[in-house]
């Protein structure tokens, strides 16, 4: 039984369902690279549709409009960094190396979507409401797989009971962030990223971190 | 002859120059409300120049293109921010204090510009890398002006000799842009930036300030 299950990996799809699944992929994958290409605004439904070559039509059969199909990007890649950070931060690790090994694992997963990624930021800078919480929605992941690291280092007595973790999150994820500018204009790589990274997290946990 | 030179501030320009500089402040006016309205890309020089009462020849006579024209606003931003912020750290202040008075006197000026400012940071997340260098240089001076409060604050023995200030710089700029994005979702005035902005500081501070 196991193995059955184990050999047809969407044993409940019928063959329709598949071919919706794989249209709305194509679509994301040409979508993807446009945004990356042009960034948010100059990219049209039009060549999303021809660089997935379909219609568009069939681009508006699975997404409402380029901001719906901007978001689903969005999560998608915010998933997928979320759980990569998650796995990168070693159980038993002080609280810096976990935080530097977390985010480092990040970059190093990232930064062949660069490009992306700028869109991504940058229209999270002039976006509509309803969009921008909708894509903290996407991001907040990432921020709680940070906070999980400082509430367990509380709980382990490495960070003192009275540290704003909140505070702390946003500080890191903003330094984190932000170096993402390093690799887009200064040619930094994820290595260069990481150690950067460490040496701002030293200075954002240097309050918090609990008198030994 | 001071007062002759008081009561006559643009001595040196004939009438044909004060009209080119008047034209070129008309489109500036014109470029920045509409860069604030919609953003960099979807703003076009023809609307540009609508907004301005003129046709795009003139515009074109002034600016080579959109690019220089956003620059041009940018600069000119920045510098005035740039003065509001190095006017408003008191002398003689701990550098904490300091450092949040010259940056909440940043905030007080520039949120009636907020959808300019959302602008600006959109557009620097993608953009090309020779537009990147000038915007930076645009900005150098801001950070100048936070590097100088804690320069001084190290030769006051209230900063350790040995911290790292452009990475302190770094991070209080990061801070203190970030929180632009608060005012623009969340609806935080001038004030709520300020007190934000000083409990950032506190922490990044934390592990610089020299023991006592």
């Amino acid at each position: 039984m196991t193995d059955s299950i184990a050999a047809s990996p969407e044993p409940r799809l019928n063959r329709r369902q598949a071919a919706k699944i794989r249209t709305r992929q194509k679509v994301l994958e040409a979508a993807r690279s446009l945004f990356a290409e042009r960034g948010y605004e100059p990219a049209t439904i039009r060549d999303i549709a021809k660089g997935a070559g379909m219609s568009t039509g069939a681009v508006f059969a699975n997404f409402q409009d380029k901001a719906e199909l901007f978001e689903a990007v969005l999560t998608e890649d915010m998933t997928r960094l979320a759980e990569v950070v998650e796995a990168g931060a070693p159980q038993g690790e002080p609280v810096r190396d976990r935080l530097v090994s977390a985010l480092s694992a990040g970059y190093h997963s990232s930064l062949d979507q660069l490009p992306l990624f700028q869109a991504i930021v940058a229209r999270s800078w002039f976006q509509p409401l309803a969009a921008e919480m909708r894509a903290r929605a996407a991001t907040r992941k990432l921020q709680l797989a940070i906070g999980a690291i400082l509430q367990d280092a509380v709980s382990r007595g490495e960070i003192s009971q009275d540290a704003d973790l909140r505070l702390l999150v946003e500080l890191i994820w903003d330094a984190y962030l932000s170096n993402y500018r390093r690799a887009a204009y200064d040619n930094w790589d994820a290595q260069a990223l990481s150690d950067h990274v460490a040496r701002q997290i030293d200075v954002i946990l240097a309050g918090a971190l609990a008198a030994r």
